[in-house]
């Protein structure tokens, strides 16, 4: 049985095709920088907003048709499993995501829940025995029912945080027997809502204590996947804990947590946060902490987490900047974490809009590729702090100066000379280059 | 004597240059829809951005490095001058728009300042003789001495109010001297601080009726020249009354004035709106209200006026395609009301901005214009919105209908089919069409 | 039967009681300018925020634990309704208002639909003969069901466009059999998600199409209701129509439209569009068209509608100033479109939130109406626009000058002396009258 | 000679005058927890807003009439020194707070802006002698002279790097001779415009560098004042490093710093990171980092910070509430880093501005001290997180369990019970605790 009979597999076709459901840009098997588009992007699909999501919004219904949309319980997980293995080929995608909840129903009864989930699970990793599709990372849902209200972790309940243990401890397990290469904590409801009813500081040591108890049960199984936070600022709840990566560092840092964790950087939640997408990444990847991206892209014009297929070439082409600085992202990958817009329901629209934002990486990857290549802002950089690399500029940067010495330098500075940044010259550069990139 | 010799003039050597003082993509004799680049874009230099502004910001002094900064005064106001006519002819650019105050400084005494200004119109009239820039407007600085801290035609203060119409009064015969294709009005100081101390019945009236005099003064003198309002929110005064476009509407119509005024219409203010540079140009396009264009862009992350240069090619490019969709700008142009970033402090940097933001317009102009030639948009749109070409829908179109057929028609419809949006695959073919524009 | 036993009626306690289930400051009968509070304040309970909403939000299912949580369909409805009734009694509210939806459960016949809707304003009718609460306005849900996803009167299908002319048609017959004071419209669907797929001049015009054959709908009928648009920049659509106030003025003058519709302003849709909610109100009192209020308040600090009960006494004061100055709200009330916060899921919450609103806006009541009696306000700006009373100000106001004799005034003067505006004192001042309002 | 003449000592006179030059609830002696109001708030004024700057903003030039206007260099600084401690003795304030540049002129030599520096220390020196007023605490400007556009400790350019030592030395030397109780650092160019030309990770390590030799000349020089951090995350830098306090943590953290700086916290600038006051107030006194206090508030409805007086009693209730909790502010004061607004241009509008925000703080310490008297939050949060003082929640918070227990337990569970939030009636009663708080 086909549940996408419409839409054949997608290939690549190159940048003269006006065949929509076909590749311009992705080409799995072209190289950059020494591996193939498909090993350096590491694509997945987000089986959340691809299967289970119906397109709610706050004020409306779902709007999404699926082939499976007249099912329930456990019949419509097998069928939206059966879908996304379908989709995963037709897409010839390296990777997808889920969070324990996607995928199989959850019950009053947390036994039964996971008997639910273990059925699934064991379905799944027959997939993979044939699959080229692996799971790149699974979660668990601590923020859809209203037991998370408050939290999970930070619950000010006890027995929601240790339902918290008992679904994070499956989740590892989970992700040991489907070969997770990460495990990944979204903390939505991890935050406040408002400090008149709120113990910040309880709630912030046991949320390090539950991480703490995560990194030993993985220890103790062997699961050696990378563990990795989710940054997000605000919503669902008002105050997140984990608001950006440079929170996140403090949080890791004050709790010993720090050689434990890596990032999984969102670009929607960036700009919720004040940032660019390249910002987190960067901020990430100088503290040896980039691990994987949620890519995305949001609506700077709207106050709330859009979650839309990244098409924004300037955001791809300066995310995969900073990727390919990382040397890639090691087990990470990109996972798109976007939905289809409410008003994109048909099940074509999955294809397009993944087409979109693969093809709209793929772009970003080749110019940023070319910057790299040319040394463009390396170049640059180089020239405009070339004063640290001699003189009182080395002094400072190798610790062989102090007060004393740098205010005797600077009463004899007669003038003193900076260098334009060029911010409009290096703009028109990177459009030049994104013009340029398919001039052949 | 020239202020710019390290640059020459600036001359179109196509996509393929790496030569920073050269125009990749503005081609002025290029034809797009009939109309030379030049004839489509009517680019002009903003005089205060590029001449008289210093880069200082509210934390920090001016950095500008300008040929002319040891002078004042009336000297300062004439070297300004000469180096603008070098840079226009430098940067072959077909307009430029002036505020009095840019041009020749203000004096305590009215009349002298009316003096200064007379000898300096003096001058430029000569220039204009000879140069191939022309003035695409003029308008009055009413927001930058301290007697408009409260607003100039929206003062409390009459005699401010009194002052504002001398102002007005001289630029209008200043644009007619010197043939002016428009005149501009912004109401940065228009607006009001805070409700306590603000009667906003009483400024409104009396802004209405300063809008009135001056349309009548134009006429009196027979100056030809469109009246533009140009919208912005917030900034410098907490709330401006042309917060945007569908507001100004608002107050012309009320007022009668709505015949009178077009609009200029500038990117970053837009965004402060919470709108797209296109949606701004939209609504006045289709109220037959698009004067002009102040071509800039903001930073969505930061929430004051940057005014920096557009580089941006999907700005660009759709709002390239709501002016060719008017078929031009008719006697308005795309002034840069932008600056250079106070990093960016070298004279060359104003070229180099200035290419980068022509440039940018100029991709921008041929991936719209390729747009609408293959029908693109129109086409989707218009089997989208097919139901009203027939049936119910042209009877809804052409007023023969009621809620009783509508709803008689509505009880009998089964079933109700919507159509997807695509907007993933829209926005993927817009890419599309970015990178194809320059592929030969 | 009762539905909320735990709780009794709630009665005006004065300012010293600790009951959280009393008013502390709302006194239905203590006069403010002649009118009782219950006269002038007019409040209304939300039917949906309050009896239908479950508290859901986009990451999280429904919390509120309601006493009909295990009814579905006629029997949810009917359940509800008598909680409804029971709930306005006990809280001593004036009016309630509703969404056809959030009354009668919608079916797949539109027949049917009706059919219930009649079953449920039948009983509402009965309730009406005995209860004092009374409708202050209804509307029609045109947001939730998919047919809506992308509009109603603005939809790019004409079946849509009669589906809700039938939806209103019902909605005016079921406002005049009720007795409703007034008909709400809220476009939350009518505006767009892009422009790429977008034709709004059509469905701009297609909007105004609609308003005016529910006018004439109205006046057939005999329905004698004042019309009312509630203005809303964003969500759930990108770009609605009705933006704000001014916005909605612009669109109603444009389309002949504006002597039918006052409008319905929600203090937390004001600061989506960048606007306080005295802003909104100011602006639609001093055009004569302030018609009813959405009381609630937003979070600054997030984008989206949070549909908060108020109690910023700043922003209720500020509020209820604007509406004394408009000699109340006429057929308007205060209405709570506002919703208790997820984790406030308790049957009592619901009275503690309105509890919470009515005494915040009873204070502002207060607060605002010593400030008028005291013209603390009126006699600052009077003083301060005083130059309009005589000589030249006096001329412009009464259109007695141009810009020749304005421009001679302006050459005479000296040195031209402002007034501070104060803006420190008389925030302190309002502090003062605030903290003075029941010092007795 | 007096420089404020119009203007009396201001006294207490109690919430019922209605003097505007009279303190109503600020009454330095009355006692809040055992410590009298002026020991516990410890108010500064700020140097910079109060006597040297002149009202401009980005489009218009200084407005503010003050009695020095007239001279220049170090004539001005002087008069503007004589005035400030007029000031300072009428408004009866225990601190002030200045940066170097505020209150001497710079010169292009260095050597004579020390000098310069050099005499005005000298006579404040002396002032300190006689008069109440003492220094909270100084800084370096480093960030309005064209030299420090990109940075000062992280400036692409090492002389730049070595004037800022220079300056921050001379500061040092300074604060110990005037005594100052903290020494601050605001990094308004620290930080960066755009990726593109920017070596962030060489930036970090150099304003590291900076500080540790910063704390190691303190300790040379026997200066033992605080350090102090004040965090802002945008303006005049598009990112700075010190985003927020969590960010500031993270920082001080991964470069060993955390145990010699705490943060000086400005209201305005929480809310441009996207925070409340109250939370940036929190999160460093968890962790045990909240030294000073920048008192003011922005307009959350404009994206910059405005500085304005701080009137909002909400914010200054539960600021006082997290200084109160955190036994007073130490070493550090309440700095009202805030200025009259540009319309407000009257030397009385400083004093009206300086009672308005020593009012509010005085409202909100009383309200906050009432609030913790009767243990309103206290014991609603206790019995919030009572869960966590038996059983299996004393486990979690005393590190008795791990995942297999915990997971044991939620086996077990029949259902999870939460507790309502309640956060409308904490509102409701924190209004009521604002306004009993005067009525005796």
């Amino acid at each position: 049985m086909s549940y996408f009979a419409n839409v054949n597999t997608i290939k690549y076709e190159g940048p003269d095709t006006k065949n929509p459901y076909a590749f311009k840009y992705y080409n799995p098997e072209e190289t950059i920088n020494g591996k193939s588009m498909e090993e350096l992007m590491r694509f997945a699909v987000s089986y959340w907003h691809t299967f289970t999501a119906g397109g709610t919004d706050p004020f409306g219904e779902a709007t999404m048709i699926r082939p499976y949309n007249q099912l329930t319980g456990m019949d419509l997980a097998k069928a939206r499993l059966e879908a996304s293995f379908e989709f995963f080929e037709k897409m010839d995608v390296p990777f997808f995501c889920f969070h324990d909840y996607d995928i199989a129903p959850e019950s009053d009864s947390l036994t039964e829940t996971f008997k639910n989930l273990d059925e699934i699970v064991a379905m799944i990793k027959d997939y993979l025995t044939t699959s080229k599709t692996k799971l790149l990372w699974n979660t668990a849902n601590m923020f859809s029912h209203p037991r998370w209200l408050s939290g999970a972790a930070t619950s000010p309940n006890a027995d929601v945080f240790a339902y918290a243990a008992a679904k994070v401890k499956k989740g590892l397990e989970v992700a040991k027997e489907l070969g997770a290469e990460n495990y990944v904590f979204w903390g939505g409801r991890e935050g406040y809502e408002t400090l008149l009813n709120t113990d910040m500081k309880l709630e912030l040591d046991n949320l390090a204590r539950f991480f703490h108890m995560a990194v030993d049960y993985a220890k103790e199984i062997g699961f050696n996947g990378q563990f990795l936070i989710e940054p997000k600022p605000k919503e669902p709840t008002k105050h997140q804990y984990d608001f950006d990566v440079a929170t996140g560092i403090g949080f890791l840092k004050t709790y010993g947590l720090d050689d434990k964790f890596k990032f999984n950087i969102e670009a929607n939640h960036a700009i919720l946060a004040g940032h660019t997408f390249e910002h987190e990444l960067h901020v990430a990847r100088i503290h040896g902490m980039l691990g994987s991206v949620d890519a995305n892209q949001g609506d700077p014009l709207l106050g709330w987490d859009t979650d839309e297929f990244p098409t924004d070439l300037y955001s791809t082409t300066l995310g995969m900047y900073e990727i390919l600085k990382n040397d890639g992202l090691g087990s990470g990958g990109l996972n798109f974490d976007a939905k289809v817009r409410r008003g994109s329901f048909d099940p074509e629209d999955l294809f397009l809009a993944h087409i979109a934002g693969m093809d709209s990486f793929a772009v970003g990857a080749k110019v940023a590729q070319k910057l790299i290549e040319d040394k463009v802002l390396d170049n640059f950089i180089a020239e405009r702090y070339s004063s640290y690399t001699e003189g009182i500029g080395l002094d400072i940067v190798e610790g062989r100066t102090d007060f004393h010495k740098l205010s005797k330098h600077a009463l004899k500075l007669d003038n003193i000379e900076n260098k334009s940044g060029r911010q409009e010259n290096l703009r028109a550069i990177l459009n030049q280059y994104l013009i340029d990139a398919y001039r052949g």
